[in-house]
């Protein structure tokens, strides 16, 4: 129920994962979710179901506080430490960029209105390339019309 | 050389585009860039080299003091008011929720470093779906590694 | 393009519209949209159709520009400045007081996600009380679930 | 006395109250108070009256810590953390977009003042809706005016 | 309709004011008001009614821009460059003092609930005193209990 | 020596004054000194002098870390947090609305300098009125001319 | 009635000093005023009296505007871009650093209570020294006791 | 290496040096060190020589913890919650009305550069006064011109 | 007098210098300062001396208006709207990296102090590599130690 | 996994490190990476391989919690407490005065583009001068295009 990456449950499960050498796809694969999703999920950014949880917890041995961590509907805060991580800022740098060319693009195909943060699925892949390898991610999110 | 999109240029050049009844995509094919870029540039976040800059002028009947303004280098900044907006916010809003995901998965694939916010393609599609129509952005930045 | 209530286009549609002795319900009616959507749109947070702008121009004898103004697609920013504005801080405070309450209330009904700001209809009305008459702003939004 | 929801004596309270098996209604019912009340009561941001404080002690066990925390008389504090999470930020982002609109709307009507957030009743309903159920939150405040 | 005490028309009344030789007290006999309610409302913080408007305008030869200004709707807006001017100041640092003391005298004395800063008067005097003379600030709000 | 209402030895003080039934003026008579000082000393505004920590101790039976916290000189924070709790924020909200107008009156009637904030004694009393009950706070401060 | 230092009339001013090839100190001595007062008080810091403003004016030829700027009782602003200027913030780091310090030497040799920042003089002075001459500040406050 | 003044080695030292009845002047001439720089660095802002530190130690009775954590270089870190302290406050208002002075003489007397705050020396004296007793502070640093 | 890079009359040099086909080494050259100098004096980092200012003048036909600017004794605010440009922020984010590591160094070289800011010299060049050529940037500066 | 320098572990390195008498180059050479990176590294801002972090724990008798917070990759945030320490903001004063040069020289050299700050190297060195030592930073970091 606080910050998401760095929380004592978040860095349990990610130590334990180590541990077992098991990647993040395997930890979505065995709880059949998507991977963007799990990550997310197990550092803390969406509630787990108390199934998934579980099968986490016995391929982990996870504590039963970090299992029960886990399930709780957690609160999605906006922790500016974390936005100043290199690794994360260079997102942030980009919708400072491109984000007037986003809104300019979304009212232009699809008039006022938003595309959906929550109903929204996320990609992320890497793409070999002789000039060196490239990370891609892909968002796909619902168009919402401002609508009365 | 100031605040991204709503600077005097950006406004001139957008009210000149609609009275033309030309979509962003049309001045991209113009000027043989993609679209992202050129939305971006033409707002002010990426210097127009002289030859685009005269010959969306002459499209659009820009003025000499737009035309220069948008060859200038500009100053990228992070501005608070825009991110503010929603159709922005979302996009900010995502990088709260995922970011510590994206860097978890960043260094397990490629280790220690980020996505460059420089070397990087970013395209914007419409993709129809009967539960509503989408919205796709897809992000492919070149990994960089820390490197000494 | 630029701050909510207090630009000049909104300055001069509201000394037009008070010079006129037109209430905003008025103005609503003869752009046949609901009443705080007609506040809004008109002091900047909406975007006002062509048809509808040039209705209200002809009503108010707004200038070109203004009338241009109201059309183009704003900028919704936050602004701090207005949000001191003790009318305005009232809200603000009960989203402080109340916002948690809110959260479990909609997490435990409808299960994790929002109330969406976009696809949502608001009501102001005025409420007479023996105790002293009652503002009554009804909040109606669609409830998205996070969904992968 | 302390940050409203995520306080330990609100996550002792709610995971009780989920171990139990009991809705916040139920909870509501029990102590004979409205539902947005209790809730915000038990979050944190108003003190419980004794009788109330030993009666939801009694139905869901709670320490007699967190049975007295609950009786203090809070600090109300602004989370901006809190105001970050989506469910809670996107009221906050209403009352950017619909602020100005409220405050001319109060004026017009009812003339210099404010919507008490202090003598003022919040329902929560879930309406049914053939495009997706909806969130509906109705605020009910007694107009103050500036008054010497 | 902007910050209150450095707006354009605030120094056009106050410029106005010391060229007629005319103490704020003399304004507010004019007009028949408060002294502190005459001077924030000619500095900007409150609407002053048409006819008071054009009384000040009469006495002062003030401008017909600065007289519509009086009378519009403000923004009551919270400056945080005022704040800092040291005599305001003085007067948030007892704020930062005494607070937490008068929110537990009010919450032992009056229960749980607020003073109103609307519905509330406050008078100005001077105190001669042997040891120097004294400003003496009266606040005399409204209690409002927590009400639903 | 740290934040002033909510720290450790203030909650001490506090809950032993409950249960033993005392009231802050109560607590004033017993050390003799003015109410609000006393208030504000034992929440930690106010070193208290070892006499009159030991006479509040041996009243409300406080340990003996309290007991030299109470005497200790303090660090008199402005927190933002408790400035948002809202039996505190309305005093701050006075002080933006009638701010200026404090700084016209002094400098009209004392000259060019501030109200003391450390000479200055502070009295809260409780007016009833049919209209409802008044909390009634005056400060009285001496005038300090800008000298050289 | 604005920032201190880089206002127009501060601009004006120094200009003018510049071009007649006067030291802050002629200035000063053509006033019969202290030094840092004069210059503090010619860069907006302190209201100059009507027979001063008018001497400084004689002297450097200023614009009546400027003038009648110089004798408004201003506001004394934190400028927080003026506070990064190195030369500037070097006196801020210095309280940074040692303004702990100076509070226990405060309370210790005078009791609870504050250097007067109004009641205060400042001088300015170069003193030679073979490692490099050195700039001497002498402040120099009357202690106000806390008093009731 | 954490915050100066209310870190817990500088509460061992304060609590200790007052129950031993020495004052700061004391300790200073016990580890032959001027009066302010020791009050600083025992406080946190200096790091202390292992034999000063032992002096001191031996002297007040230090713990070892204490002794080690006062010979560590320490982070001198602006903490705006001590800023808010009104006895350090107003040093800083100071520099807000008089900084643009300082800077303006500086330039005058040195040329373009600062007074440095790293080979500054600063005394703090009790000047007695018959309008009151006061406090003197004498800032004594080397002029460092902008050299390349 | 006003921010770093964006005022009007960095911009005016910097379009003369363009149409003049000038590289900023060229400036450099013609008043015989060093680059990094040069083109931060330019850009209002720096009071440019009269002679020198003059040359520029002349070299780039300049308007008096900039030429009177150049010489002014700026204010150098820290600009936080520059600094998230990328081109600068990177070097931000290399402080916010290295910079406790530059301080651990120092400290063990040099004993406790500063590398100053104002006597150092700063150097631009750029080195060819195979792998991408480099930007090299060597700040050499005075440690300064604490010193009393 | 969080603030640099003043981390736990990064106490434990340093207090070893001194007790052990060794060089922060001692280190370095002992696990045959660059100076810089290696204290960086040990103070938290960089992962450390498991062969190094165990060299570095055998030389310096670390603990195994210590050892294994060292192999964490980190978040690398901006720690603006960090950032005012007069060793370190001496740093970003540079920026702050020389950012706008750097960007300008950065384009006029390269192009539209950056320095990388993740393939950089920095080395840190002492200069013997007569006027007194110094410390000379050189950063050394690729050029990278926007390039789509």
């Amino acid at each position: 129920m606080a910050h998401n990456a760095i929380s004592a449950p978040a860095i349990e499960v990610d130590d334990a994962r180590r541990s077992a050498g098991l990647s993040w796809q395997k930890l979505a694969d065995h709880i059949d979710r998507p991977l963007v999703w799990t990550v997310a999920a197990l550092l803390g950014s969406h509630p787990v179901p108390r199934e998934q949880a579980e099968a986490v917890r016995d391929l982990l041995s996870l504590s039963e506080e970090t299992t029960t961590a886990l399930q709780r509907q957690p609160y999605r805060v906006a922790d500016s430490d974390l936005a100043s991580d290199p690794t994360i800022y260079r997102f942030l740098e980009l919708i400072n960029v491109y984000g007037p060319a986003f809104k300019a693009l979304i009212h232009e195909e699809f008039g006022d209105g938003i595309m959906s943060a929550i109903n929204c699925n996320i990609s992320f892949d890497r793409r070999s390339d002789p000039g060196g390898d490239r990370v891609v991610v892909t968002i796909d999110g619902k168009f919402l019309p401002y609508q009365w």
